[in-house]
């Protein structure tokens, strides 16, 4: 197959990167398998970035005219199992017109005098834009439940509140798309020696990494509860197998591609009087 | 030349393209000239998109480690010049990790009942951000004066308030880039002849454009007036020929780059005991 060419996925996508609604475990997920990719080598899956662009562009242009939908991309996994790859990968290829990321951090103390759903809020994408959320609102019964930076009945709660969010999110014409990266503990390891390895990664490094390691096993308990309490009709989880780098981010985009696709996006066409148009237009005799 | 090669300037384009102190005319620039092109033809054109990347994500880096510097990048140009085509295709190609695009539209009420410069300074690019506007503050130089929205004595002295606006960004530690986009009066006609000609353009078809069009003398005028006034030596202005779409992306990402090398930009480099780290991860016995 030419690298010029996009890889057509086997079946949707969204089916086979779906999570079976009920219990979840993720260690019933092998991190290393690539469902629904036809083609032997990870160097020849590639998206259809022109067809991507396109539908991102509909998105933007249906706004123009009045329309209120728009499309939100949250993003969840461990340290190094690519969320910023992916961005940059997978999203990259999209013009900055009506795409907008945000990577949430350890919340400030500001924000933390609010409700935890606050500054996801003000983050939210405007009518016409395509936003991406590395890390969110999950954050709050991830690295929450597995440090107790609240209490268990709080966190407890927040399942149910974010079930509650995102129908809201979706009643309001946002489609809701949320992607699982799921690496191994010991492709986490190689990553994080590999940002030893090389000069210009030192900067991702973080001696706390480390230490979020060891509490990998909480982890995983935390991620099954994420992936089985939210995952809802209207915005369920899909859980992308994410130690092959290049199947993850052409797994993302098709994803990406299948859930536009999935939106019926179509250029607006306003009422224009074309000939009257076209004669204001001529030129002076 | 492969397509596959980036195409280094003649000279460099921060040269090719300044505009010098003193008064300006943009009678005296032809939009369809290529200053910098080495090759005839507009399709060999091609910037070096891996290095525009390692540049912008060298800035992102930085941040990280406590650095407080930030690029933005405002673009200028009448109706069809390519401003939404620039971010598309020059810009494109950045992670959307660290690039924050801002389209500034007609001020809303509330924008209006503060000082012109409110509105943008809340879009103005974060420690690490590459920031992009397309449209911004020159509005209120532009459109404003061309349609005394209001008074003479107002718009007069937002040259300087601009000018004082743009040294105190500069001092904070954001590099300003400033491109104006120059086509010719018959290349606008083309533009919006093409936007009615095709399906999927029709909805960036405003009647209003060709009103505006109308003004195309008034406009000449007060862009004269903003690069002569606002071209200090802290935020000057390059102005882009763009009659040819494709020297005008690699045109500005041209200039992209070279403000980004200018900035010796380079990964943080913390101290890590990268011993210490690896035996951290080994993995247990």
């Amino acid at each position: 197959m030419s690298k010029q060419h996009p890889t057509p996925p086997t079946r949707p996508m969204r089916e086979a990167l779906a999570v079976p609604r009920g219990p979840v475990t993720l260690a019933g997920y092998d991190p290393s398998a690539r469902p629904g990719a036809p083609v032997e080598h990870n160097r020849d899956l590639r998206n259809d970035d022109a067809l991507l662009q396109s539908l991102q562009e509909r998105l933007w242009a249906e706004s123009t005219a009045g329309g209120t939908r728009s499309l939100l991309v949250v993003m969840q996994g461990i340290d190094t199992a690519g969320k910023g790859g992916v961005s940059k990968h997978a999203l990259g290829p999209l013009s900055p017109v009506g795409v907008e990321y945000t990577g949430f951090k350890a919340p400030t103390q500001a924000e933390l005098r609010h409700d935890f759903l606050w500054r996801i809020r003000k983050r939210l994408p405007a009518a016409g834009v395509l936003g991406v959320f590395d890390r969110s609102h999950y954050e709050d019964v991830l690295i929450v439940r597995v440090h107790d930076l609240v209490p268990q009945e709080e966190w407890e709660q927040r399942y149910d509140v974010i079930n509650d969010f995102e129908a809201e999110l979706v009643d309001s014409g946002t489609t809701v798309l949320k992607i699982f990266l799921n690496i191994s503990f010991d492709t986490q390891r190689e990553r994080l020696l590999r940002r030893l390895d090389r000069d210009d990664k030192h900067w991702k490094f973080n001696e706390g990494d480390i230490d979020e390691r060891a509490c990998w096993p909480q982890y995983q308990v935390a991620f099954d509860a994420m992936l089985e309490r939210c995952n809802t009709e209207h915005a369920p989880w899909f859980v992308v197998p994410s130690d092959h780098k290049k199947y993850r981010n052409w797994a993302v985009g098709e994803l990406l591609r299948e859930t536009l696709e999935g939106m019926d996006l179509h250029y607006p066409q306003p009422s224009l009087d074309i000939p009257a148009l076209r004669a204001r237009l001529a030129p002076p005799h």
